[in-house]
């Protein structure tokens, strides 16, 4: 390179006035204002502006070449602006560089897509021309946050004695979870490697091989339809320690947590987080993940009711089912018959029988149900929980059913409703039940998995009598309501292990087929232990402000699990398949 | 956990004596002497002594049931040993734990293999068992190393203004290079993702993002036939720098390899590194990875024999051709004729027609051709180049053939004749040739990829009359005789890049199916740029002294691509095979 850079563009400053600085980046803008030339030059590090004088005519006839996007080199002069040409936004807002030599490093198109200001364009546009698409400030800013977040992890996890492990992505097929990722292999026709769902078992015979502390930022894939915000490999901060309980973790993700935020946001957490228990979330918000900032939590009208000539509220109350609801405030207004009929539409699509509404207008009572319980209502009035211009969403039900329902309807308030809030909203959700009933398979499944570590206590009580009421030793952490990690204490005792096994119906056979080598494993004097898993992608799209996770990813794929830039995936040659001893079956 | 650690075992010392404290660990012996139990507690950190006094009979008559590799908690006082039992030889040496309190987390029957021991047993084995393999301090020292070396190297980066970018790891094939590894889509059935031979396409997209320098440990996939030491999935420390040229990367890379060695293993590197071109180490070695440390040089003989009466020796050297050749100092007498034999054998098999043989005896001429070329041998052992007892091999043919298998031959003897040297041999080699001729497609071929830069000047004058003498702007980095790693500048000007693909033969429509997005992002601006991948899991395994890369990974692969513990790869379901819409054609 004939002109190599002595500076990048965003470091220079008054400082350097009348230095002769040579400088390398993409022309931003440029144009001839009375016959001088102004351009932006761009690199990673900022941008700075040059001038081309018409006396240095070699120069300028170049630069009458030069276009957005081109890459050139400048040699010239730092001087400083005319006080009302100063830019204070700008780092180097106070100077500028009187070019005295040009070079074009390369030259540009017009680009598809305008890389200096932000437009409404399709998603498969920009991922097409991903790599114009990276240039804008946004996608560098954020992939830069991501990059210095890699780095206070693994920073963070190294200091308190993790070790590193990179574990296989060429793996086995697990049929339990998610789909998997098969990858055909060439020297064993007819079988295949799976990609990793995430590296559980392997971290686990990590610490059954006494890492005693291990992490890994993994990444992850699930051949699952990526509807919602979904990619099929992503990335996570996996970590498991040895010979701890549930505190020991909890308090340590909380560690790295605070200074995430606080040395990339420069936001402090309120440590220790809030805890809550599955019961209780689901309780007060109806949802294992709930953004509590938009308050809004569920309330139990049962005993305004107890008495009600509302046969069928009556009835159910007399069943042991509840009446409860979510109070919008002040906003009654705002919901016409049509509304709350789409209202009443989407409840039953969560599962409810129907919904009923209630709006205190100037204390008068409407609702869907105010002939027949018009008393009930207004004592509710009376007491101050529905006030003028609420509405209030009830249902009727059991009460772990309704919570949920109410819960969907809680999100849909809050998403059409109330102020997206700034900040963070972060909380721990621990005791979730071990076991769910398998409507389908008539079987208790593991909620979590079944190498979970359930409550011993309860265990021990409950398992031959009630196995849904244990509780197990795991954990979510929930930021503004995503679910952001999941984790638990593992079962290491073998007898303990068998028990849910049989509680879950597995067979020696399918036991032994799909974690036959983690049972052998546990023979060998495996460790107390336990970890969790975070979802880095959704971690720095809400640390960064942004809905979807493809904005920090630098290299996405579409809803459909392509890329358009690439066009993966693609059709291959006959000769790959043949060689793969595999057919397509179209 | 009733008796949770309050110590690792490793980090216990006279300074702890009288303190009550609280170990977890495995047990790596315990045995009754004259009715005391003594024991050896080992966690990750270290080993600690402990004694089981027969006076506290609950926790003796629970030790009783204690087999190596259960894993226990203790509580007791650290005590100082009895002088003479004292070991010097270890960090705890000089105090043990009188155990008061004893808990059994989890037992372990008798491992398949020895876990506090070496001993000869089958790779499978190991494998199978590699959680127990890797609780050996051989195992945990590589990979702690490893883990070292990932936290240094990426600080190194990141400390250098380079951004970390995580790359997809579905993507498309592309069938230049190695066999890629498929992974047949579901959701657009018929087509394949590939898992990445490298991320070398993304990390250029990267430079034209402007990210200016990018960095990733990199996995990467090679489906390839694995003999040698090669995995079928392996980490590369992958980066790549815009405005540089090769000095600057070359220089920033030997930075990394100064900060590794010396962090790792207290190991100063003589920077800058040596630097050969490829002619030169072709010449002296016969191999672009050479190890230095060993000598045997390869010696120009062709002067001597200008006037022999060996008639074949005489056309060759007429028709242009060498006489060239490696003496082995001091070990005639090794070399029986039935060792020259298979020597000859050998030769042949790298290409050699025959192979000349040349012993120094008390100045007394033994060779292959003593008959036809005595005193131009006693001439060569005149002039000191073949002394006493020394054993010459010899070829005649063109000087860069010759070389080429004298190479082989020379890495023959280092492996059977030469003790191994200890340290470090670091070098460069640059200035590779830019293209190769291929004798079967008759064409040129790019020697290393088809975007590596030329050297501009040998490119203007040789492309349309002799492209074969044009070098590239790319450069290996050998380690002991391995290529560690390689990279290059890149072409950036789509003229430049043109011209190459017109030169290797590539048509429009090859060149867009093979590397179309590449093609149209560099028709917006690329930056000149140029990059190296590291190869990490060679470079560690060199530099913990281990032979094979097995020993630093922490699940690898058998030679035929499986693994013994989790069965990978395997068979699948038909639901699998039939979701992906592909069949087995076995």
């Amino acid at each position: 390179m004939r002109l190599k850079r002595t500076y990048k563009c965003g470091e220079l400053t008054s400082k350097n006035v009348n230095e002769v600085v040579i400088l390398n980046g993409w022309v931003e803008r440029i144009r001839d204002l009375g016959g001088i030339k102004f351009g932006l030059l761009r690199d990673r590090y900022g941008k700075v502006q040059f001038v081309i004088d018409p006396d240095n005519k070699e120069v300028y006839d170049l630069a009458n070449k030069i276009g957005n996007e081109f890459v050139i080199a400048i040699k010239g002069i730092v001087r400083k602006r005319p006080e009302d040409a100063i830019n204070k936004n700008m780092k180097t807002g106070e100077i500028e560089v009187l070019v005295e030599d040009l070079e074009i490093l390369s030259e540009s198109e017009t680009p598809p897509i305008y890389v200096n200001k932000e437009e409404e364009i399709s998603e498969n546009l920009r991922l097409k021309y991903r790599y114009l698409d990276l240039r804008k400030e946004r996608m560098q800013r954020n992939l830069l946050m991501r990059h210095k977040a890699l780095q206070i992890i693994r920073q963070y996890f190294s200091e308190n004695d993790f070790v590193e492990v990179e574990t296989p992505y060429l793996t086995k097929s697990t049929p339990e979870g998610a789909r998997d990722f098969l990858v055909p292999s060439r020297l064993k026709p007819g079988t295949f490697y799976a990609l990793p769902q995430s590296p559980q078992l392997f971290k686990q015979l990590l610490m059954v091989s006494g890492f005693d502390r291990y992490f890994q930022i993994a990444r992850c894939f699930r051949d699952e339809d990526f509807r919602a915000d979904r990619q099929p490999e992503f990335s996570q901060i996996d970590f498991e320690m040895s010979f701890v309980e549930m505190d020991d973790i909890l308090s340590f993700a909380e560690g790295l947590l605070g200074k995430l935020f606080k040395d990339l946001l420069n936001y402090d957490l309120e440590l220790p987080l809030r805890r809550y228990t599955y019961d209780e979330v689901m309780d007060k918000y109806g949802s294992d993940k709930p953004d509590t900032r938009y308050g809004l939590e569920i309330q139990d009208f049962t005993e305004f009711f107890k008495e009600t000539k509302a046969e069928f509220i009556k009835k159910a109350i007399e069943n042991g089912e509840s009446v409860r609801g979510v109070v919008l405030e002040n906003k009654g207004d705002k919901f016409s018959r049509k509304r709350i009929d789409e209202y009443t539409e989407f409840a039953k699509s969560v599962g409810a029988n129907g919904l009923i509404w209630v709006k205190n207008e100037n204390g008068e009572v409407k609702s869907s149900i105010k002939k027949l319980a018009e008393n009930e209502l207004k004592n509710i009035f009376e007491k101050g929980i529905i006030n003028n211009n609420d509405i209030a969403f009830i249902l009727v039900g059991k009460r772990l059913e309704i919570n949920k329902m109410l819960g969907h309807i809680r999100n849909k308030l809050i998403k059409e409703e109330m102020d997206k809030k700034d900040g963070f909203d972060i909380l721990w959700v621990v005791e979730f039940p071990m076991f769910a009933w398998d409507e389908e398979e008539n079987r208790l499944v593991a909620e979590h998995h079944p190498f979970t570590m359930p409550k011993l206590d309860e265990f021990n009580k409950y398992a031959d009598s009630d196995p849904l009421k244990i509780r197990a030793q795991c954990y979510d952490l929930v930021i503004n309501g995503y679910e952001m990690a999941s984790g638990s204490i593992r079962v290491h005792r073998k007898d303990l292990q068998n028990k849910i096994f049989e509680l879950i119906g597995l067979g020696e056979e399918e036991i032994n087929e799909k974690f036959g080598f983690l049972i052998e494993a546990f023979k060998y004097g495996p460790p107390p232990h336990g970890g969790a898993a975070l979802g880095f992608d959704r971690l720095i799209a809400v640390m960064v402000g942004e809905e979807s996770i493809k904005e920090v990813i630098a290299f996405p794929k579409t809803a459909s699990g392509s890329d358009p830039m690439t066009e993966a995936p693609s059709a291959v040659s006959e000769r790959q398949l043949k060689e793969l001893k595999i057919k397509l079956d179209l």
